[in-house]
């Protein structure tokens, strides 16, 4: 089931600009994406829902032209923090305490212990790891298009420091690191829309040690 | 379905070391990792499979003494490509031709242009770069896990070099990244069995630009 969704899915090259993606979808995408698991549950990243169609342009020119930025209904952009500060990982605890109701010195001993590992570490070794959380969610968010037969590109390939001006991100404490645009295939116009998927042989991808 | 799978699936704390996960759930849980999207389907990645008690027990040690790590049955160890090279990207290539069948001018422009862009970078940002894609098979791994309904811990917190040094990973150009002991959760001795499944109100998640 799961497989044959992942088979499914390919890194859609073009759009069809008449088709938009029903907002019931685009939740349980954005769901799934909030549901990854990510080091000690910080869950260190944001996505912002593009619609606008200026906006979409921008960001497609800040992404080389890939048409799929404008074609898609809708473009998920994760960013993530651009460092661990003492009132984020507060404003988890204090979330994780008001869900589960109430403090514990286990929980607050585990997360001042995070603090006095994180807090001095620079911005960038911080930022580096805040966005491999992102990469989960990126996932878990591509498998939610398939389960939803919506396509989608995972996308790296734009300028970051552009991205983040256009978003204002930068002002919020985000810095982009991934691109996922949600449309539906064009009939036409798609190189791989049909190629046979490659990937590399189980046995070089795995090794056992028995 | 998917939802479901994500709300089921929990960091479990601690395994059954009586039960062992069935190789062929294991093997799709290793296939869906390999059928994750990656940056210009490099999958600069391999997976380490430890069944063995004694490296079990070694790998635990190296990670703060984690019994996931003993009682699971199997213990994936994602490790990334140390470095971009021209024989590993020629060798993604030649599988590609392999697959589909001949060459063609626009992939191979494309893979020399990656070789242009990637080998000039230092070793440690091309490392980066390829662990950030195996975060993305490993939460596409964590996601098979729950589909079998096998339990799994996804786990950074380990001394990375004392695990490389266990596989002999750095010899093979890897680098260990995350792991994933995989089994089923003990009857007892687990605080986080049951506890509620704390997330982000989606309106901290996400934001609109309409």
């Amino acid at each position: 089931m799961l497989q044959e969704k992942l088979n499914w899915r390919y890194a859609t090259k073009k759009m069809d600009p008449t088709k938009a993606v029903p907002q019931d979808k685009v939740n349980r995408i954005l769901e799934a994406a909030n549901l990854a698991p990510t080091s000690s549950g910080l869950q260190p990243f944001e996505i912002i829902v593009v619609t606008n169609p200026e906006v979409k342009a921008q960001l497609s020119a800040a992404a080389y032209g890939q048409s799929q930025i404008v074609d898609g209904s809708h473009v998920l952009v994760f960013a993530a923090w651009d460092n661990y500060t003492a009132e984020r990982i507060d404003a988890v605890v204090a979330n994780l305490e008001a869900e589960r109701g109430g403090k514990s010195d286990a929980v607050t001993g585990y997360y001042d212990n995070l603090k006095a590992q994180y807090l001095p570490r620079t911005a960038e070794v911080n930022y580096e790891h805040a966005a491999r959380q992102a990469y989960i969610a990126f996932g878990m968010a591509l498998t939610a298009a398939a389960f939803e037969a919506v396509d989608s590109t995972p996308m790296e390939g734009f300028d970051p420091a552009k991205v983040d001006e256009i978003l204002g991100l930068r002002e919020k404490g985000l810095r982009s690191v991934t691109i996922m645009p949600l449309g539906y295939r064009a009939d036409a116009g798609d190189w791989l829309n049909g190629a046979k998927k490659v990937r590399k042989p189980m046995g070089e991808l795995v090794t056992l040690v028995a």
